[in-house]
């Protein structure tokens, strides 16, 4: 009774805040509302409010803050971790309010926004003044970049621009008793004391609410130079790698390796014409923007020329119009018609010190197989960064829920030093699995960032730890 | 007398930890240990310990922790703001026997050190292994990586290769308690829950002491092209710097701008020729190393003809050599002569939002020339990275405590939302003027953060805040 008036309480205060309109509670809360793009199902929530500024987050936190109600922080909800599933009895706090693009400083080579600004309307405004915002994932056109600061998100040019964080110069953050956060640094040098920002880019939503923030642009980018190339292991395409960043100063866009498995099983699910042979260990699509393509190529062929020299690739095409460019990526985003066609598929995110990746894969691959020997497996990823992509399935006949898939691949992950999670985040998804990455020393002192920062634990509760 | 007690026991103890050897007091703390390259004064120390690994330093913290005594750790003491001078009463934690480079992985493009590594070992390691650690200061030959990661030092490249925190994969800290905290990544992605390291880099140590350290490297390079240029005005220079970038695909390595002032006086004080007239209002520096600078001139030079075209260039003159390269960073470099025929000098190290330096420049000379008329100026810096130095004095006859001339600067850098310290950090030099640059609840974040971390304030107390 006493939690019924109370939580009728918050309510009544909510709409006062937010205004009617941007208030659903019950049933109105919209079912998209109510999960991610994990299948991780979270509880009932209380209410779902969408402010349309700073200082009304403030105020909602307040509010939660002092009836001891937990918060979850949404925004385009494409997380694949089950970060932003609602806890039970939680206010949903959307960002899609916050959704202005505030300033466009050419001459500094920066972008004000609010959280709740769409990545893909962020990318377009960006060329539109002559200029790029070099971050990209597939979800470009829901994500929110609140929640791409919020995980860190990686995406498929990291090698070359680095993940969210290093994209970020300033940001505002509301706190868990409502404290704004002014951090809205606009240099990439401030070494005025600690850079208080890093506490909240990867935090998930747990140590605070992201409200706006100063993001870092690129040159615009006239097009690309790339190359599909076969490799016979994983040695020579780390070699590759670094043959390529030496001779082309690092300008490398994108390094995406796929095994045999994936190159096979991409062109029989999507029905592409393989540019090179199917009979090689190791393919990897080497990509390198530029400012005129054209002119770029007769050094990116050099460089190709002498990595054969070096006998570090077997086959290669080289892309002759920004069109091929277009087939090979086609071929690293054909994993998405591999995944509708296995499903229920396990997916990893995984990241390994980069000299060790074959051996562990090649470690995960037989033991996978050796316990269970039906499981299909394609191997793939952002092998520049370290990181890389697993997928396993369909499950449903091998084991049904997984753990037993996740347990042998992480337990491998352990030994190697790597990852549970290159770049989605923990989540509730990983929660299982962080302590196979972190230190017990480490997971402590996140305990004790958490208690610090938000002492009633009332931000996105249960998430991550 | 209890506390003299209290004293010679914790002494006792800290012999036992660390080793006769590596325990002064008294008048065998040699000089140096006393104060860095700042003219800030610090207190009279307790003790000097040079620990030799990870162990003792934890050992030392915990018996610090355990008699409530201040720490103070050192590295080079090459710093600029007071960050490493002794507090009253208290141990000096040297980090100089923690100097081995433990690992150097070429395939992952990372090496291991200890904190106490010098830099300049650093960078012969790297090269010595074909790749490059492109960190760099004038203090490489005695500044420690440790000091540069506590301190998120610049230096002459970040404009390519970011700060020393886009330089660190993982750490390893101690913490207050005497804690080890292992943070030792290997990845540049790994969004396995918050990134703890960058708690403690630029925290000047006071919220931990850093004992080792995983390093990313960069390829090596094999030379570079560079082109003294003279531009007619700031907005030129920023647009300079805007094509380079684009027609260069962010290959430019340096972009360091000198006003006519600076380009007049190092002129006179080192007698070298004058590449390009002394009559512009200013000349940029711009390099771009590469893997093969013959290779890239025609790419470069066709990006300084376009410059030309659009009338981003007045007069220009490209390095012919690595010679010619090394000549026009004397221009640069040779503010060390004016340094020191001009002292004493208050030298500032502020950064701005790019777009608004020329005319904040204009400004701060403006607002001295009319409150010190006798006062010389020289304004010079790594303009690309939004940092600007001043280098104001003699200040002998015009503001001997140099107090109103860094109220005036610091004045005006606050209304741009400027930073008091770019690179060099607060230390106790700046702690005035942090306030300046940080908002109420910053700073109030960062005492929080300074009770939840250091309860006992034992850490490099009186620094910073």
């Amino acid at each position: 009774m006493q939690r019924e008036r109370s939580t009728a309480g918050l309510v009544t205060a909510l709409e006062r805040v937010v205004g009617a309109s941007q208030l659903k509670v019950g049933n109105d809360i919209p079912d998209v509302a109510l999960r991610d793009w994990s299948d991780e199902l979270g509880g009932t929530p209380l209410a779902l409010v969408t402010p349309r500024h700073t200082d009304a987050v403030a105020a909602v936190m307040r509010l939660c803050h002092g009836y001891d109600t937990p918060v979850v922080p949404q925004g385009g909800r494409s997380g694949l971790a089950g970060g932003a599933v609602p806890s039970e009895g939680a206010v949903l706090l959307s960002l899609a309010g916050l959704d202005r693009i505030e300033e466009i400083d050419v001459a500094s080579g920066l972008m004000v926004v609010g959280a709740g600004c769409i990545l893909q309307r962020i990318q377009e405004a960006a060329l539109d003044a002559g200029l790029s915002f070099p971050l990209d994932l597939g979800a470009r056109g829901s994500c929110q970049i609140g929640g791409n600061i919020a995980t860190n998100a990686g995406g498929n040019r990291v090698i070359r621009y680095g993940m969210t964080r290093e994209l970020v110069l300033g940001l505002e953050v509301v706190l868990a008793d409502g404290t704004i956060l002014p951090m809205m640094n606009r240099m990439p040098k401030n070494n005025a004391a600690l850079d208080l920002k890093h506490l909240f880019i990867g935090s998930e939503g747990t140590l605070g609410v992201i409200t706006r923030a100063v993001l870092k642009l690129h040159p615009g980018v006239g097009g690309a130079n790339a190359a599909l190339v076969a490799v016979a292991d994983f040695e020579a395409a780390a070699g590759l790698l670094r043959h390529a960043q030496r001779e082309l100063s690092c300008r490398v866009t994108a390094f995406e390796l796929m095994w045999n498995d994936y190159y096979r099983a991409v062109l029989a699910e999507t029905g592409q014409r393989a540019p090179v042979a199917p009979d090689h260990a190791l393919y990897a699509l080497i990509e390198m923007q530029g400012a005129n393509a054209d002119a770029e190529r007769p050094g990116f062929e050099a460089m190709l020329e002498t990595a054969f020299e070096a006998e570090l690739v077997i086959d290669a095409a080289v892309a002759q119009s920004q069109r091929e460019v277009e087939a090979f990526w086609s071929l690293r985003d054909g994993v998405a018609e591999i995944l509708s066609r296995r499903a229920p598929t396990i997916n990893f995110d995984v990241s390994l010190p980069l000299a060790r990746i074959g051996e562990c894969v090649d470690e995960i691959r037989a033991a996978l197989e050796a316990a269970f020997p039906a499981l299909q497996l394609i191997f793939f990823g952002h092998a520049g960064d370290s990181n890389i992509h697993l997928v396993a399935g369909p499950i449903t006949d091998v084991d049904p829920t997984g753990h037993g898939i996740e347990k042998t691949v992480y337990e491998i992950i352990r030994t190697y030093g790597g990852s549970v999670s290159a770049e989605h985040g923990i989540g509730l998804h990983k929660k299982p699995w962080l302590a196979y990455s972190r230190s017990e020393s480490e997971l402590a002192m996140l305990r004790h960032l958490k208690r610090s920062l938000d002492p009633k634990g009332i931000l996105n509760p249960g998430k991550v730890l």
